[in-house]
């Protein structure tokens, strides 16, 4: 692992997105900040704070809903998945009981049917979302 | 995801660690700076860089083997895995044909075989092996 100058280095940022889903859908948030649009509920890692405490973290603020991680699905990390800058997504499958509940950087937050998601999803989670399915259908998760 | 200034902004660096294995045994380097010791090949993520590519980098700059990725495996993140700063290792498992040869930051590169590992290895990449090993024997990925 190359030792690299803190002020040369330009890394990509690590952040978590979390699927809340009972097998039959999943939860959404509408976000507050462009890019706008529904979104998983997720956010930036902060420095030493762990993938999982992070995940667990950003789905309550962004929720209302205490979650448990189930499966560290996969990590998505296509620099143009994200317009602003350079981020780096690990996914997570989660279950929570209760109703979500817009907060922090969600202006709503909402259950949605697997058959009648939203029409627009903001970067890259259309894309995830399917891959998710194909998982809790096949088992099967994406190949590098 | 939240919106944060870049210069208040502290995140932990993404990185990558490769298991180049042939299913009998895998390549290890001896890391050139500290922490010394052997190591699973891998290193930062630039900006701009894939996961997948990164991986594919680094095992060439420091074994000399062109790696096929078969496997995106896990991503680890606990803050105290590395002693210098708080990194997130994506590790890929991945085959190579030729022998090793040490470079860039790894003043060496061999191949072991399971049962013969160095007494020290490096970082957290002896859990890392055992959570691969169980992996091919088992098809189980570690939980959240």
């Amino acid at each position: 692992m190359t030792q690299k100058a803190e002020k040369e280095y330009r890394n990509p940022y690590p952040t978590v997105d979390v699927v809340i889903t009972d097998g039959a859908g999943l939860v959404l948030v509408s976000r507050k900040n462009p890019p706008y649009g529904w979104a998983l509920p997720g956010g930036f890692v902060d420095e030493g704070e762990s993938l999982e405490d992070a995940a667990v973290r950003e789905a309550l603020e962004e929720t209302g809903l205490s979650v448990i991680l189930k499966e560290q699905f996969y990590t998505y990390s296509d620099p143009r998945r994200d317009p602003r800058h350079h981020t780096i997504s690990t996914v997570f499958i989660a279950a929570a009981d209760g109703e979500p509940r817009g907060g922090d950087d969600a202006a709503e937050a909402l259950r949605f049917a697997w058959g009648d998601l939203p029409g627009y999803i903001a970067f890259d989670h259309r894309q995830i979302i399917e891959d998710v399915q194909k998982f809790i259908v096949k088992g099967e998760r994406p190949k590098p």
